[in-house]
């Protein structure tokens, strides 16, 4: 059984500035870590917990824009406006979640995982198989 | 300095059963808290740490289903369909951050907290004030 549950959650935002100090204001917490992602064609600010030191540290907040038009994030905005994109799960054993997954009929997005931010192992299931909810699944090391 | 973010996730579902089964393969967690809130006409699964005896468990993952057609969830889902519905914040000092977020012109659903579950102070904020977010804060106590 699983002991974790929510790594991250994801909100498109078309200014990361703008949203970044909204987000001060709402968590009280002023010290995101700011990243680009070049590979995803974003730059993030994850909120996390400060004195954290945790290698998995839950719960975070993690404001995703578009460092160019032909992002993901830029043609999700494009389509849906700002707001909740995705959710990231840790789990055990992502082999397994994803077995157990595909074995019962459920749509993913990745059949295997592949590497994401820091080495971990991640895959993204798709939202007709979760409720309408981009799920990302991410392997604790 | 608020230390932790995330409490829950909140998804609007159709299917409460249904739901909890898929989310019961996705996180590998099949022991989720199940109770119904007659006051907000829904009925809600919380998949949590089964181990996680802390007064303040973060990173929750809430199912939410409607028990009557004019509950909120209802109306949100005729008109969104189903999907993250809301995200849950800890705060240190609810009132200091609605003051603060009131101050720099910020739109709250809630301008004082009332009381939420297990006698939580509680208070939402516009997701016209996050990014399109529907922001719940809620008070560690």
């Amino acid at each position: 059984m699983s002991d974790v549950l929510v790594s991250h959650i994801g909100i498109a935002v078309s200014d990361l500035e703008k949203a970044v100090e909204t987000y001060k204001l709402i968590t009280g917490n002023d010290s995101p870590v700011i990243e680009e992602v070049e590979d995803q064609k974003v730059k993030v600010a994850m909120f996390t917990r400060p004195e954290d030191d945790s290698p998995h540290p839950q719960g975070k907040i993690e404001l995703v824009a578009a460092t160019a038009t032909d992002s993901p994030i830029a043609r999700y905005i494009a389509r849906n406006g700002e707001g909740l994109h995705h959710i990231c799960i840790y789990v055990d054993d992502i082999e397994q979640r994803l077995a157990e997954l595909k074995a019962a009929g459920y749509r993913l997005v990745d059949e295997t995982p592949r590497i994401g931010a820091k080495g971990a192992k991640i895959a993204f299931v798709h939202p007709s198989a979760a409720h309408a909810v981009l799920i990302e699944l991410e392997e604790r090391k």
